[in-house]
């Protein structure tokens, strides 16, 4: 059985109350072959050792999470930031992920399409230590409701637009359903990056409704209202091979016995491949 | 200074602790030449008898808000919606309202696409009773916060395909900053509803950041992030020669004395009013 979970990877903000160590023995107990390591997972420890950690428990970390944050009114603060994308970029080498999820970032104040202009920017200058380091950079765009002031790319469209103006192997998508989920264009624009060879990455959770909480109340797979065999079969179809990742935030699901909550990611992500493969 | 404010309108929700007699009397006390009537503001009271209370403040009367509410999976249910919007229709007629405002619903588990179909055919079914009543029918997209259970509309542009399939002058688009600022072909989608002498509606607020909840914690004007002046003018550029409706929902505001409030909102439509003219 543990074969179907060959393509399954957790991200570890989804079991927040474990350490490191704890998330990669549980997700490598159940047979889930990959971990996706939130910065906020291994801060105080080496990457060094963080990635003795996952690689003994023999998984592989299809991202580190997050980069980004691109955009300030200030230059001198747009360049520390891209300063610190590349310590990421290093980061996630040493990690041996195949990825760095980029949340691009947002301030209020500026038009969305400048502050886009910034986010090519950051990421053409990161593109030497991206290619030299093997680390694939994926924009994430972010739903609307945090333009104001999390991400200025809220549409797959506008993170494909910058994919196309850098033009470079190593800058892709990565598709969250919870953010594009309602997007009325997001079966064509799936399509176009499978065509274009952008699409990173693919993040399940789903919509709760209602939603109590603009930040931690995501849901488990079948427990909202997204589509997601529909997504999912598009997704495959476009010529996805790559990890199928849960990322869930949610105090509710945080306040769980994690273990428990764990085996019902592990079902429903059975039951989602069952039902669009 | 009064003539400054002909244009402007206040929805009664916004000063939601008063009567709708109480928000006429102050509104028309400030030389606000319009109001804009929620149904909640009316309950239990003959439209007649609120006509009185408008007509006797020499105020105007841009929209009945809301109708709407199409999506349910019962065909039954979807035909006694409609019904419902017929009488909403007559109410706004008895009213002296110019249109009714339609929250198109939605209804987790079934695709957006396909209840933007059940839209249409709801606006379609009421195409005879707004013509003969006189009353517009004026499509508010919503946020795309909102796309699991209260509107499957969440962009302009299907809005606007909505009226392009129906092509029919009492159909058109209430544009609300809330919903729409974030939006990439913003713009481009005002100049189209320009053409198309679609735009029917403006309705200002902020949203605020960061914003604490999804329904009523809005912002007044010049308290948040969006870009008025610059959607302003470009609505204007657009031909738009009605309304601006003041439409804020928020427990915050609602907590303060409302006549303060409504000074304030006056001073910054004012201050709005001067930076874009």
């Amino acid at each position: 059985m543990s074969a179907a979970l060959d393509r399954l990877a957790v991200h570890t903000i989804t079991t927040k109350p474990w350490t490191l160590a704890e998330a990669a023995d549980r997700y490598a107990r159940r047979g889930i072959g990959g971990i996706s390591v939130w910065v906020e997972a291994i801060e105080g420890m080496t990457a060094t050792a963080a990635r003795r950690i996952v690689d003994d428990a023999g998984l592989r970390v299809p991202a580190l999470v997050r980069g980004g944050f691109f955009c300030d009114p200030s230059e001198s603060e747009r360049n520390r930031r891209i300063d610190r994308n590349r310590e990421l970029i290093a980061t996630a080498a040493e990690l041996g992920a195949e990825m760095l999820v980029l949340v691009v970032g947002a301030t209020p104040g500026t038009p969305l399409d400048r502050q886009r202009g910034w986010v090519s920017d950051g990421i053409e200058a990161l593109l030497p230590e991206a290619q030299a380091a093997g680390v694939k950079l994926a924009i994430e765009p972010l739903h609307p409701m945090y333009a104001a002031d999390k991400s200025c790319i809220n549409r797959i469209a506008e993170a494909r637009h910058i994919c196309q103006r850098l033009d470079h192997a190593s800058v892709g998508v990565a598709v969250d359903v919870y953010h594009v989920w309602w997007d009325p264009d997001l079966e064509l624009e799936i399509t176009r990056l499978g065509e274009t060879r952008t699409l990173f990455a693919f993040h399940l959770c789903d919509w709760r409704v209602p939603t109590r909480d603009m930040l931690n109340d995501r849901a488990l797979m079948g427990d909202g209202c997204i589509d997601l065999a529909g997504i999912t079969a598009a997704v495959r179809l476009a010529g996805f091979d790559g990890w199928d990742e849960v990322e869930i935030f949610s105090e509710e699901h945080w306040r769980e016995d994690q273990d428990q909550f764990l085996d019902r990611i592990v079902e429903r992500y059975r039951l989602l491949e069952s039902r669009h493969g």
